[in-house]
């Protein structure tokens, strides 16, 4: 039998007490995601190998929602901001809440169809993410981007399709401002 | 087709913008609830029917998440705190998440099988509610208990048992400290 409990997330640190899980991904993990792969082996090698981001979940698979974090450290590969793989939901019903609490960025979503839309992250902004659109944050800050997800427990996630293709748009930095930018390796 | 859409959410006020629907609870509508009827009739009279609490929604109905606020008065009725009527879900596979802003303030659940729990609220928790608890909200606090909650679009409330039976335990304040009391009333 599932208990209730009192889950104290820290919108800071992105820590989730008390929390079920948690991984990191290195930005060697995340070859072929940026434009640029010769800038992404200078910061690998410069920054040894960094942590992009981070997810802390808050997981009872009996239950029909499910919570956590995701802290995303600042930084760039060339002119493109440290970004999330990015995905669908393998049960495509389900959409999801990205509420921020610390940080700035940008959700960059994908619908199936297509269309392309940009949500600015921001403290105090829920970001309402509908079934079948893709999705990717990308941290647009000088400091961590912190937000809290809400979703089903098992929507699951379908990274194949954005991994082997992109996504349409991609939002770099241009002369110190931030750009959304047609992806010119769309589909390669 | 759904569109992503960023929620600006206050967590002061409890304003959500744009917002798809609200309602407000005066303690009129809210007689039977608490133990003291004749007190209940007073404040009504003394403060002109207050409201106990607001609920507003962010709700899409195609999509199988919402999200919402809801803004607590403070306020007592005899010794029993100002309280939102209490529900299980109508679909019982479904849970909640109660994420607090603001105030301060008690989570009540009680289990099918007669379990009670009380879990804090405070800002930077998020009360995880399991499916098959009710869950009543209590504002303990001098100012506005204000959440977000996160539920499936479709989750439903069943008020009807909680608001006929009450529930097993009652939030009062004795000796000006908040105590969990058994409800003397309770299935009366």
């Amino acid at each position: 039998m599932l208990f209730p409990e009192g889950v104290a997330i820290d919108g800071r640190t992105g820590a989730v007490k008390p929390e079920t899980g948690r991984y990191a991904k290195r930005l060697s993990e995340l070859r072929g995601l940026f434009q640029d792969g010769d800038a992404l082996e200078r910061v690998v090698a410069e920054k040894s190998d960094p942590i992009v981001y981070e997810v802390v979940d808050y997981r009872k698979k009996e239950s029909d929602l499910c919570f956590g974090t995701t802290i995303m450290s600042p930084g760039r590969v060339g002119n493109e901001y440290y970004m999330t793989r990015g995905h669908f939901h393998l049960r495509r019903e389900c959409g999801e809440a990205y509420y921020t609490q610390s940080g700035e960025g940008v959700l960059l979503l994908e619908s199936r169809t297509g269309e392309s839309r940009v949500v600015e992250m921001l403290p105090g902004v829920c970001a309402f993410i509908p079934p079948e659109w893709a999705h990717r944050s990308i941290n647009t800050g000088a400091d961590k981007l912190v937000f809290v997800w809400f979703c089903a427990t098992d929507a699951g996630h379908d990274y194949g399709e954005i991994l082997k293709r992109g996504m349409r748009k991609i939002i770099i930095e241009q002369d110190g401002r931030r750009v959304v930018a047609d992806n010119p390796n769309f589909g390669r």
